[in-house]
């Protein structure tokens, strides 16, 4: 401690902390931010579209006529009216019955998370999850000093046989997997959903293998296309603990999820939270809950399918009539993601320097996994820019892409970048909240 | 997961969960937020001092003029805007030339100490606290599988032989010492303070043993007799980790606090708060900037200051006019709380049915230590009351004691209830939230 050296508290961290730095990638995120760059980066949903006067209306009666429980304390696990208006707004997800008193209100689905992980897993458990998968979960099981083994998906989600071999793995290394991660809807970042009949198969050898599921469903209501298919714990009630949050259907800026739990877990995620956080905002539930009760919740929803459809069309299109050949992406009937494998060669992690300075942004691939691969793949935004602005952004990204690739041309595979596979700290490679 | 027992997942949980479990105290605590119970119980403040109308009005333009940005994700360090209203409020508190960058701001104070805990805490790792201390900081060392080792307190705060003592003890014992837990200023809950002359051979004395100081300070603005003395943080730059919150001085519905630390470490602070919550709310720290910009905050901590002393008067002259012989308690000069110790013989634990019976409530010592000691004790809190309410609060515990004292005094000893000594779970003793 006595400042001879840039961090003088190395001796002094906990283990988990060993290895945990920031990259060159979180710096470039902070110029994405600029309003010339044309940002495919973040997560933020369309705030715009709410019907704010009324949205800021209800929140001033909140401080006003309600002030004195909004603003004060509350009990940890959050209030039974938000929680009533939860199982609510579950069953029009499908999953019917559930009590409030297995409901557990969070600081956003994030923390909802952090609980779980908190919860379940000691230093060297192994959690199985979707490769790519989100990477503020990929951070979660990272601050719990756990591996994370990844199982591929295709166009219909996490591939069943790929799970079994996973479990198997794990079992024949002498680890414990502790639980499945896994996005079924609208996935984060892939974009894919899980299939029906997957959705049966994969909870079949979960049970079979006393495997937990974590069901993480913070887009299940941004269908294009229909109804999403049954969530996971519409399924089952045993042994799926479900994660969801408003940050998609209302205002990520309240911070406000949940979790659904059996009843003995639920109360030992209560006194977790409570050393976490004391209990969540009063104020903030209080909003949500007048949010969903006094205003038209439901069409808001709506309104939000049909802007993110017509945004998801304008993003494809011009992908469509603009990328390089041999770009390859999935195709989303919700949520708010694209996911992109490049032609051959290009290192999405190495390109970010020129994309930036061409004033587009996204993330790279390797965010979305522990292991370092995702170098040939990026994830596209389009719930936050219009149409217009999607289209410009492909426009410069393509641009950047091709020179890419005629750089490789000219001077072959070396002027490429080596598709470099690191160690550990993914969440390094990964934007900021407001982009993530 | 068959369903057989009680809770089917106990094979699955962490290792930190084990021991962790609600008691009956915590059932009790559900009963005193009753309107019929005077609550001595709590650490809210008096909300209904502020000026609501006023307050409402301010939220209310956050939503409808600037609810795109208040109501979308935020980055995890928190507003600049705010972190430099944090570094204005600190330099009122004699903490002068504080970096914004230097803030983190966090979901109350209480995920402040929590973040503290995972960057710095071990399993097996020693943390010293003053005896009494913070029940949240208690449950926070527990889910950190760290050991408390209580350090002695009398009129003038932390006993500095006792702190040498301590830090000579865990060393023996082979085990490391990350650092000094401590409230110096009107602390929670023995409401006494850290002299001028203490503050510094703390300090010292943690600096000759290389021991970190996490200084939490929510309480130090709320002085009733002149300013309180100056933070650590304001007599070293180096080695303190200074945590507040505005929980107390505007609203704790908002959960909105922060921490103060070197470069190097508030880095990884943010990247940990990340992985825990995504981001402070926007809204919340809009509300906050907004409040400390545009509203006269200082006027109404001197109403508070001025409320409270009032509350504080009150409650300690109905003690003095009605606690049985052989009770005494400490006089504090700020903050919200008095601690009582007990006639001989007196067990605050045991006697809480009975006095939730006699519709008053407090929070038995026990949840102040993390070794079971405290059964002699009790904490009261004065903030939240009327002071005839207080009064009132006190007589209805008065005649409790004197009912139990009674009974010792007719039966002997064996009517009274052994101090039983538990281990660990201190924090099973405490209310939720709504009341600590």
């Amino acid at each position: 401690m006595t400042g001879t050296t840039q961090d003088d508290y190395t001796d002094v961290y906990a283990r988990r902390v060993r290895g945990m730095t920031t990259s060159e990638i979180r710096a470039l995120f902070a110029v994405a931010s600029r309003p010339e760059v044309v940002s495919l980066a973040g997560g933020s949903p369309y705030i715009a579209a709410l019907p704010l006067d009324a949205v800021g209306e209800m929140l001033g009666r909140l401080g006003s006529d309600h002030g004195t429980v909004s603003l004060q304390y509350g009990i940890g696990q959050g209030t039974v009216d938000l929680r009533e208006r939860i199982c609510e707004v579950m069953a029009l997800s499908g999953i019917h019955g559930a009590s409030p008193d297995d409901v557990v209100v969070t600081v956003g689905g994030q923390q909802a998370l952090d609980l779980l992980a908190r919860l379940f897993l000691d230093p060297g458990d192994v959690v199985l999850a979707e490769g790519p998968s989100y990477v503020g979960a990929l951070g979660v099981f990272q601050a719990a000093q756990a591996q994370v083994h990844h199982v591929p998906m295709d166009d219909e989600g996490l591939i069943p046989a790929a799970l079994e071999e996973a479990i198997a793995a794990v079992t024949r290394s002498g680890r414990r997997a502790k639980f499945l991660y896994t996005i079924p809807t609208f996935q984060n970042p892939a974009g894919v959903t899980l299939s029906e009949e997957r959705r049966e198969q994969v909870l079949d050898i979960c049970e079979r293998a006393g495997l937990l599921v974590v069901e993480d469903d913070p887009y299940g209501m941004l269908s294009f296309e229909g109804d999403a298919p049954l969530p996971l714990r519409a399924r089952r009630r045993e042994g799926v603990f479900y994660v969801s949050t408003f940050s998609k259907t209302f205002a990520p800026g309240l911070r406000v999820g949940w979790i659904l739990a059996p009843h003995a877990v639920r109360e030992k995620l209560v006194m977790m939270s409570e050393a976490n956080v004391l209990c969540p905002s009063a104020f903030a539930q209080a909003a949500v809950t007048q949010y969903l009760t006094t205003m038209p919740w439901r069409e808001q929803v709506k309104s939000y399918r049909e802007i993110y459809r017509e945004r998801r069309d304008a993003l494809l299109t011009a992908m469509r009539d603009l990328m390089p050949a041999g770009t390859t992406w999935t195709n989303p009937t919700g949520g708010l993601f694209v996911w992109v494998t490049l032609p051959e060669g290009l290192d999405s992690k190495a390109m970010m320097p020129r994309a930036i300075a061409a004033r587009v942004a996204y993330v790279p691939g390797t965010g979305f996994y522990a292991d370092g691969t995702g170098t040939g793949n990026m994830r596209l935004n389009f719930s936050f820019s219009s149409p217009e602005r999607l289209r410009e952004g492909v426009r410069r990204l393509s641009g950047v892409m091709e020179q890419e690739l005629a750089m490789r041309a000219v001077f072959g595979a070396a002027a490429g970048h080596p598709h470099h596979r690191r160690r550990g700290n993914a969440a390094a490679d990964a934007p900021g909240p407001d982009l993530a």
